[in-house]
């Protein structure tokens, strides 16, 4: 590694992921042989290179030859087996300083661990259109109203203005309905192909006894207030009808408590009906190794203060039920019961199955809470679940997309026969987000799942963070990660990063990177929020009509949509390898190759130091962005390489 | 972090580990509140501290409490809720510059992966005996001869003298006999006592048709060679008498070629016999999922130079079954077969129950190739064999020990409810030979499955390592993981480290270090080998019994039985925590400590700069070991804490 002017320089490292530039073939089988290489640059001093493959749990280490070689780098290339479904390899670097290990967690000169390692496996890859896909999320409660849907408003509700402020959390936040639905959506779906997305993601449709709707009250239909089964049809046929996707949102570990299930299974454990099948899809204290005050009290612990040592007895009655965190709106499902896996996921007849079929044919679905379903006490129904649903979807609807909630560490969690992929909190949105943070960013803003302020990080720690949890799984999973600024579970990129102009080195960085980017409604025209309730704004469509207004950024729109111009036009953005160029406290850049085509993507949070990179060839260099809020970073070819200037924040993208 | 003369002092940091200290309560169960307590030295600078726990896929932040607090230190003390089967858990330590993670792999300024985070399953933890166990590994053929033994030699057999020297490989090794047995051991049991270790592992006793009889050709009696039945009876009660608990090595991966089971099965389906149990015993080609020919293949090619891209015919035929690594005179064992679980492993008439019950009365196995067992192609059966062995020795003997032989990342291969530990090739050998090396050290010795030059590591990356590997399972596993500086499968410690004064610091180290030592017979005598077969050295009886000589260094063995001694006397040696005290790239510090007791050790492989560790109070430190080849470490308290001076290479010992 070298270390130029505050910046290191990553490009003269060995390097190997899961591209097509190094791994040959789109789809693997148990006993295919698979063309894998590894490029060195020159003067990096390999003695010998050594394919290392786990292999029936030992290691074969494997020879390699030089299949490719110029001026600036070798490539060695090395025949991997694939003998078990899942194989885990990493590269065998000999220097005379001792060996290095290549993983996809980086460059190694100590033994490491197996985490990291290179993962490939004989799963079916995600469907070949997400390699290209743009994801847009939608609360349908606040895209758009149409005027055509004639319900009263039920009890829970409390009407909204459309330009009235999201309340920030609390039953306010809950019940706050702004009356949007999927008529308006339909009609506004060439806004949504001239942004120029390709998949919509519908957070849930379904009834409940809220706007977010996590708690389901039946899976039969769609809720009326948003037009009902007929809207959703309409949406669906508008979408593809623009060649776009579009994706439901699927609560499997809890309903609510008002979930035609759940009150059938009451019913009947209180006498009122004959004993039926519901009674099996939750979990009581009858069926609870764990006694459940107990149990409440530890979630319940968390939210208290001060700390209380030991066990003690509760004030409020024992629950009645496990639910989702111990809220008593959401009881937990209970995968034990066969009867709950045929009615949910279990064949085209299931909820899964049938939603993906005429006339709604959604083309996926993204699972809600996915981490925690099937998991309770010594219950761990994780994978039987994921794999079911997977088994659903591929064969009702071979090329439909499936990406869980994931926010934690993958490794034992996405295998790639359940999931495609996940929501990138871990890997992308966090380290991102402890990138871009403003540095005056309220303290009272807690990092999502850790209740502290947001960190600002160096450049260093967010790519070692990035890459530790980004190889967890394998590259058809890595590469299709549901990568993020902001959802409706988080504050706004724009309020994190304090302005635009650290949101559009955001944008910047989402839309050039491995991944499904997925931009959420109203993060194109800079929408702001302290919370996740917060930031479910509605679209001010008159200030977007007018191209700008206080509830709407048109520069930032218009550099959203430009740089999903750029990732639509540029296949290295959408199916390159990535290699990281150089980091710095404040700035950091990288390599998105493809099959003859390489883009440097070059971000600064702040004025730094500039840094140059030697033997990289400038000629003919072509800047591909120019910047609307942030500055555009300088590129110049200088006889010791190629060198980025120190503007910041800012931007560059340069087709090398 | 401090960096003070050279070397990082990593005192000043938060502290957690499994140890008694800081967890509560040796066992634990589904439902159980466990107090934790994390210890945080004075001016660390800590805001908030939260216990971070998985619980169903989802993390809790637990409170804590100040439960104790002195000058030096801050004690937070949290509860624990063990509602999940294994429980994985970190602390949240919030300061002003970002919050921090401890995890058992280290501290993080930075997020990072759920590896490493601490672990508290609900598994019964390994036999109390084994907190204090001092291992000693016998390969029975080298060990000594009684002439009670009166066998014709087998025809596979080159008798030797025994004073030969071993063979460094090849066939020749394999054959080389030099007619070792088990009554001569029993006569020897007073030298094991005397010099202190209270557990015997040998290798196997199984008839075979080489020396090292991993190839075994029956489990139903003792090899005539070595005595047969009645020489292990007489060896277990000359044992056990003496207060030495014994284990046998067991091969479940495969059997040798010439197994009655392995012939049977082949006369089965040559049609000679009927049908038989046996055929299910093995993978033939038609109960594999892979093509035997490019399976083996894969297993050849690393062997052979130059590389072969792709799949090129075989001039051999393909092979007639599946073997280990493809070696065909080691058919590999099919899991599949219900009749061989139950002939092999369930149950008290199993192989594995028969000999923990009387007369032979065995103390637990040693189980060979554990990390491969029950894993070929899509087949891993890995866990159920683990699993069903332990419930046996559970069920047969619930004092016995249960040791998997794994060189790699145990992360995914032992919870805790199969192998009671593994042999500590990855956490411990690895890393120390990293260290210990010496710098002229014949670069044709490869770094066991690495197939390069033992590498020479600084500490840091060393200590690294350790915690890597060593944090993959939870502490029981950790504390009475096998730590070896050599074994009958590698390298002689005293021609690794170039000498006697680095194998005394390695001896230090490993006598000194949480796991289950264990010494390799003749290694206290400083033997030495270039491989594994080179080092597996007959005792020198006559040299031992005039304190040295040619092959026999008596200052070594008195240094090892000194050590040994003083992990006896001390408990905090064998059951204390470990906190790292300093890492320099020549030198190490690290503290043991159990309620009452408080040992320092310094190990330094050259000289080096010294350090000054502050706020550690000297007063009153003695000296606990005085080095016999390395060089004294010295220890003085000044005004700013605690100096080591600068020897090397040197030991220091010291009650603080």
């Amino acid at each position: 590694m070298s270390v130029i002017g505050g910046a290191a320089v990553w490009l003269d490292r060995p390097h190997h992921d899961g591209s097509a530039l190094y791994v040959e073939g789109r789809r693997h089988r148990l006993g295919d042989r698979v063309a894998v290489r590894l490029r060195v640059p020159r003067g990096w001093g390999e003695t010998e290179v050594k394919l290392w493959v786990m292999h029936d749990g030992d290691p074969l280490r494997l020879p390699t030859r030089v299949a490719a070689e110029d001026g600036a780098e070798r490539w060695y290339q090395a025949t991997l087996p694939v003998d078990n479904p899942e194989v885990r390899y990493r590269w065998l670097v000999g220097r005379a300083d001792g060996y290095h290990w290549v993983t996809a967690r980086g460059l190694f000169d100590r033994d490491v661990a197996a985490l990291g390692d290179f993962l490939l496996t004989v799963y079916e890859p995600p469907p070949a259109w997400a390699d290209d896909a743009i994801a847009y999320q939608i609360f349908p409660d606040r895209f758009a109203r149409s005027g055509r849907v004639d319900v009263e408003p039920p009890g829970w509700a409390r009407p909204a203005a459309w330009d009235d402020r999201p309340a920030r959390g609390g039953d306010a936040a809950v019940r706050q309905w702004f009356g949007g639905d999927l008529f308006a959506l339909a009609e506004r779906a060439d806004y949504l192909a001239d942004l120029g997305v390709s998949l919509v993601y519908l957070t849930p449709f379904f009834p409940a006894r809220s706007t977010h709707r996590y708690d389901s009250s039946t899976f039969d239909r769609v809720d009326p207030l948003l037009g009902g089964d007929q809207a959703l049809i309409e949406l669906s046929a508008e979408l593809h009808r623009r060649g776009i996707r579009l994706i439901g949102d699927l609560t499997i570990n809890h309903t609510g408590a008002a979930h035609e299930w759940f009150r059938r299974a009451q019913a009947a454990r209180r006498g009122e009906t004959a004993p039926n099948d519901e009674q099996g899809f939750y979990y009581w204290p009858e069926n609870s190794p764990l006694d459940l005050g107990i149990w409440q009290q530890a979630l319940d612990a968390q939210w208290r203060a001060p700390a209380r040592p030991g066990v003690e007895p509760m004030a409020d009655p024992p629950p009645e039920y496990v639910s989702w965190l111990g809220v008593p709106s959401l009881p937990k499902l209970n995968w034990n019961s066969q009867a709950l896996v045929r009615r949910m996921i279990a064949g085209p007849d299931s909820v899964v199955g049938r939603y993906l079929r005429p006339p709604f044919d959604l083309d996926g679905w993204r699972v809600d809470v996915a981490h925690m379903t099937g998991r309770f006490a010594s219950d761990d129904l994780y994978q039987m679940v994921a794999r079911t649903i997977r088994q659903t979807v591929d064969s009702v609807k071979p090329d439909a997309l499936v990406i869980g909630e994931h926010f934690f560490d993958v490794s034992r969690d996405l295998p790639g026969d359940g999931w495609h992929a996940i929501m990138n909190y871990a890997a992308f949105l966090k380290p991102a987000w402890s990138w871009l943070a403003d540095p005056a960013l309220d303290p009272s803003i807690w990092f999502l799942d850790v209740p502290l302020p947001v960190p600002r990080r160096t450049g260093g720690k967010v790519v070692a963070t990035m890459r530790e949890f980004g190889s967890a799984a394998a590259w058809p999973q890595a590469a299709h990660a549901w990568n993020m600024l902001d959802s409706h579970d988080t504050s706004r990129i724009t309020t994190i990063g304090g302005g635009p102009e650290m949101a559009e080195v955001g944008t910047a960085w989402l839309l050039t990177y491995p991944g499904i980017p997925a931009v959420f409604a109203g993060g194109e025209g800079g929408a702001r929020g302290v919370t996740g309730e917060e930031g479910r704004v509605t679209m001010p469509w008159d200030q977007i009509a007018a191209g700008g207004g206080e509830r709407w950024d048109g520069g930032a729109a218009a550099a959203v949509g430009e740089l999903i111009g750029l990732r639509r036009r540029h296949v290295a953005l959408r199916r390159g390898g990535l290699r990281w160029a150089f980091v710095a406290d404040d700035a950091l850049g990288y390599l998105r190759e493809s099959d003859g085509e390489r883009i440097l993507v070059a971000l600064a949070r702040a004025p730094w130091e500039g840094v140059v990179i030697p033997r990289l060839d400038a000629r003919p260099a072509s800047s591909l962005y120019r910047p609307r809020h942030a500055a555009a970073l300088s590129l110049t070819a200088s006889p010791e390489g190629l060198r980025i200037g120190g503007e910041g924040p800012a931007i560059g993208v340069w087709r090398l």
